[in-house]
């Protein structure tokens, strides 16, 4: 008897508060801005900026895309990010990943101006989940799921939280956020190297799965009555489908939601969360920036 | 059939690198530097900072002690660690903790200059540690921990080790460090709003405690055969003794010793591991500042 998180719903609950955020910020004269960069010509890129310049404008955000070719050198791509982190219209600022294989990303990450930093990857915003500290910004993935958790009603507070996956993206910020005072779990860090990752699984309250191996988590390693947050997307190969290929999670959906007490699908859970919470995070930006 | 880890030891031989690492960096003409600063008069800082002093001589380290009046402001600790940060003869700098009340400490750690951080809990660093780069400072009493493991030849990889405590001072540093590429530890953080922690610490094949409890962790908490480091030092009052009272971990030792393959005591386990980091601190501070 598992319910399903409905992650679109949650988001668009997400996005209800930062349009009543924006018109705050409005009325004290402030317009919330996010910059938008995208270098190069990579299709799946294309749509997640369209789509979050597209949910500025619904919002009452303002926003701005900067697209560049492909050919850009890491210097022009460093004046960009100078001149927005310089710009008072601009709150937030993210340039999209992945950019070319010429572009040093973290000499990027490192050259945001912090307080603009919506995504959360420069080290004082790592420094500041470490150190919770509330002025810092999460990453918008594992924000998103600590959302997801808590519009699900799941207490985190004691319970044994397995994160499969050590990435700084998803993997060690989530880990944090679960252990961090006020959320109280017991968290266990599990990856590539851990040994018998069915049994470490079994023992969680709560697993979040972010490795990127399509279908990995099966039943037999999901304790009955446990969450599960799918964090993964992945695509496989499909004939039956137009496309050829569908999209699945880290977690073998079919057979595992029956376990769970409640469980994300892919898509539909985490995915739509990601870009409430940058909406979220530019809006904190913006009042923290005045 | 435990073995006692010799901290003490296996400190001495850190010092021995540490020694001849002085002697090549003085070939090049750069003599490290360490400048310690103290306010007030508490008597156990004094003799921390006593002893870190002596060691810097005795390895041929240059040592700079600064003592400050309990009643120094602020802005007069934060002048003193500007001089610090701008003198190129020192390259490490410490302020010794705790400083009196009314002196903001995380004010005075930030206006480090992060590459003389050699206690490592600049952002910088805390950072840097996050994304496993190795031109941070790990703050001592952690790197000291993975020391003794090293060289007890303690294998982290796919273990299961349970850190309880979630401390920037200890436990998280601790647990990222062992959940680090290259040590790759299933990593566990424990807490006091953890639920049955005896049950969580069962299943570690490596123990670190660091929650400040004296002999908290009981021998049925630990697994036969398990490794058990003990940060913890705790005064407990103990009439048959001179002073009145004797110095115990948050382990205890004389029921968890014979069930371990291998422990460190205390005093003698990690105590003497922090200093030697230091050490090691201010020689990485020096080669990388040049």
């Amino acid at each position: 008897m598992s319910s399903v998180i409905d992650g679109k719903a949650v988001a668009a609950s997400v996005l209800e508060e930062c349009r009543a955020e924006v018109q705050e910020l409005k009325s004290k004269g402030i317009t919330p801005g996010l910059a938008v960069v995208l270098v190069g010509d990579d299709p799946a890129s294309h749509v997640y900026v369209g789509s979050k310049v597209r949910t500025c404008g619904d919002l009452g955000l303002y926003s701005r895309k900067i697209e560049l070719p492909a050919t850009t050198t890491q210097e022009e791509l460093l004046a960009v990010v100078r001149e927005l982190n310089a710009d008072p219209a601009i709150h937030g600022i993210l340039v999209q990943s992945p950019p070319p294989k010429h572009i040093d990303e973290e000499a990027v990450v490192r050259a945001l101006d912090p307080r603009k930093d919506v995504d959360g990857f420069h080290p004082e915003n790592v420094a500041k989940l470490a150190l919770e500290d509330p002025t810092g910004f999460v990453p918008c993935t594992p924000a998103g799921c600590m959302r997801l958790l808590a519009a699900s009603g799941v207490k985190t507070a004691g319970a044994e939280a397995v994160v499969i996956g050590r990435s700084m993206i998803v993997g060690k910020p989530m880990a944090l956020l679960l252990m961090a005072k006020g959320s109280d779990a017991t968290v266990t860090i599990a990856h590539s190297r851990s040994k018998d990752l069915p049994a470490i699984c079994r023992r969680a309250d709560i697993i979040v799965a972010a490795v990127g191996r399509p279908e990995m988590v099966k039943a037999d390693w999901v304790k009955d009555g446990a969450v599960v947050i799918d964090v993964g997307i992945n695509r496989i190969d499909d004939p039956s489908t137009k496309k050829g290929y569908r999209l699945v999670g880290d977690v073998a959906y079919d057979e595992v939601a029956p376990k769970c007490s409640a469980i994300t699908p892919v898509p539909g859970g985490v995915g739509p969360m990601t870009i409430a919470l940058l909406m979220k995070n530019t809006l904190q930006a913006a009042r923290q920036l005045g």
